[in-house]
């Protein structure tokens, strides 16, 4: 069950066409402010608004015809629940979304909006677990997982085979890659096709400081399960724990995990609106936060690239990011 | 004094390594929305945050050494403020803006940012023109107009030279170009860069119903300058006439301009945030505008390409068109 390079290039043929190949952008200002080139793969330009559409195609794709017809159930805060809406849209199968009833009111809006019956659930007395495997098994439906499953990490790690030749292409050698970090499934994807193309360099994952489950996990070499006590503005970060596939290749992969406050998120979503002139939610701006915040020693001065993995964010939410009062 | 293509190719190899160049992007969920390919020109990933840096630094490389020491002096409502400011210090020249004491303050900070001295004015009781013609006297500076100059003109055309070549590499051929008008350096550079590379392709100019000066010159067959009876909330394109040097290329190469409103501005503004996930000041978006509006027939369901001119909008402002107040 474990995922290699050859996986995330098979990956890539299959979503070909159909997946957007985000840009790999450069702010000079940015650059002149961190004192090192920075390369921003904006994920928020691909479809559904975030990079989690490259492992829900990749996963869908594959399923066989009469795994088609009876369709997929998936739970998701939001961006997950958009991708696998879409792609089941996109090959013509029914699809279940199992979100809680507090998740961003852009994201269920846009997943319904992609033909996906919703179901939502109370975050704190309810399993969503259960829920999906009731569906599952009234329905026949296949369950997608979030991040735990070898297609979906491959998926997502299309998006590093991407950054890694476009930066070769920009003439950067980078020092470093940052990538958010919540069940693993983007940072393991992503780790292993740098590792791939460039060994030298260091994946570092950055999560919030309320849900550092991943980092105690690396430091205890164990999966460790966060306690459901805090919130963290990231509502697409919160998994409270990592996966079983992606946890060993988080391990063998990454050279640190940076953690960043709300505080930080907040300031990194208005520089990206001042300065880079994108939309990036919370979760998707971690990386950029934990540059910002002087929390990147990795690879020096050396050019480092910055995974935006997301841009789904409630505009009463941003309005509120963009006066300050977060 | 006119400007030809052949200026253009040498504008992009003096802003070669200086500006960026900007990605051309394509959003699936938008080529469904009009039912043709739309390839996106994001001048908000430009220095600045607009495309008047391309203008600003052609024309200041072009300044003699003697010149450099004198610096320059310019005046604009914000976008070429920010361009000839930066370009000045790339340059290690003076330089002096005068804007209006209503310029969005996100603009006048950042003016200030790059290092220039920042005269403000009454929009009403003073006339910019003179100030600028007084500090020229006093100080000797040299005066950069922000659209009526050739170097000004072959620098923003640099911006429809990449534009085609990147809708040719994307396998677009392009049915319609859209650009924002205001004093029509913008315009009728990206015409010439067009009509040289692809003569089929229409050139559209975009500009607001309420500065609707550019459409009414180019029906007349002579420059029409319009009276100071409204105000747009595009501040970048409020400009009352168009140019000596610019009128005469948007005669030769426009087939039309379209003319939207605030509402159909605040809605693209809307869209772009959340489909798009970029951050497009209201001048910027007018193609965009135009375009979602229905209002663009030229090119019919060929490709089209839209430039998003700049991304300089204040947070308040941004937050109100984002809750719908405008």
């Amino acid at each position: 069950m474990s995922v290699t390079f050859a996986d995330i290039e098979a990956a890539a043929a299959r979503l070909k066409g159909h997946a957007v190949e985000t840009p790999l952008i450069e702010s000079p200002a940015l650059n002149e402010r961190l004192g090192r080139r920075v390369l921003l793969k904006p994920e928020t330009l691909q479809r559904v608004g975030a990079f989690k559409f490259r492992g829900a195609y990749n996963r869908l794709v594959q399923l066989t015809a009469d795994e088609r017809a009876r369709g997929v159930v998936a739970f998701s805060s939001g961006n997950h629940a958009q991708g696998v809406a879409l792609a089941a849209k996109l090959l013509g199968m029914p699809a279940v979304i199992v979100m809680p009833r507090d998740a961003p009111a852009i994201k269920v809006e846009a997943t319904k909006g992609y033909g996906a019956e919703v179901l939502l659930y109370d975050r704190l007395t309810e399993s969503r677990e259960a829920i999906a495997a009731r569906i599952s098994e009234e329905r026949g439906a296949i369950v997608v997982p979030a991040f735990d499953d070898p297609h979906i990490v491959a998926g997502q790690g299309t998006l590093g085979l991407e950054l890694v030749r476009q930066a070769q292409a920009a003439g950067a050698k980078l020092g470093a890659v940052l990538a958010p970090v919540s069940g693993g499934g983007l940072v393991s994807g992503v780790a292993l096709a740098v590792k791939a193309l460039s060994p030298d360099t260091a994946v570092v994952g950055v999560e919030p400081e309320a849900f550092d489950d991943a980092r105690k996990s690396l430091q205890k070499g164990e999966i460790v399960v966060q306690k459901a006590t805090g919130r963290s503005m990231c509502d697409a970060l919160e998994s409270p724990f990592v996966g079983e596939i992606t946890f060993p290749i988080m391990r063998r992969t990454l050279a640190d995990i940076a953690l960043v406050s709300d505080a930080e998120v907040a300031e990194a979503m208005r520089y990206a609106f001042r300065m880079l002139k994108l939309v990036v939610e919370p979760g998707g701006s971690v990386g950029l936060a934990a540059l910002l915040a002087g929390k990147v020693a990795a690879g020096g001065d050396a050019p480092v690239a910055v995974v935006l993995s997301g841009g789904n964010v409630d505009p009463d939410l941003y309005a509120r990011v963009l006066r300050g009062e977060i």
